[in-house]
């Protein structure tokens, strides 16, 4: 048993208007930080998963973000997979 | 000018106990997700800057995630900068 970190960005789709994203870019704007735009604000998630491999670890987080973590309706995710020693996971 | 796309995740200091990552996990654990554990849930930010130089870029996010975007107090907050051309960032 192997055992992973997995780093998730769950991001909203790009036809979908991010009405937080757009809040915190006014907050900026009238902060005097007037060099950034386009502010999108999604979701991170750390986990850690137990696994035969890499390849099935992938599996179980990617169905893991499909049926609880994301909205796959509404949001994008992405993950990618780090192992780590039995002694880092605790 | 050049043009960044900075990728910012705000996770929560690891000594602060992650309610939300918490009732994920259950929800995780009782949907027969059981080798997942330790989630933790935080923040993932996507946002366009314009600066002479990525130095600069770097400087203005920093300094955006300090005072706007993240709470320095409570949370961690780490920055990836990627330079984009003019069309891109539209």
């Amino acid at each position: 048993m192997k055992h992973f970190k997995a780093m998730i960005t769950i991001t909203l789709r790009k036809s979908i208007l991010d009405v937080q994203g757009k809040t915190v870019e006014h907050a900026l704007h009238s902060t005097n930080f007037t060099s950034i735009d386009q502010v999108r604000i999604g979701k991170y998630v750390e986990l850690t998963v137990h696994a035969a491999d890499a390849q099935q670890a992938m599996s179980i987080v990617d169905d893991a973000c499909k049926n609880i973590i994301a909205n796959p309706i509404m949001e994008d995710h992405h993950i990618a997979l780090e192992e780590i020693s039995v002694g880092e996971h605790a």
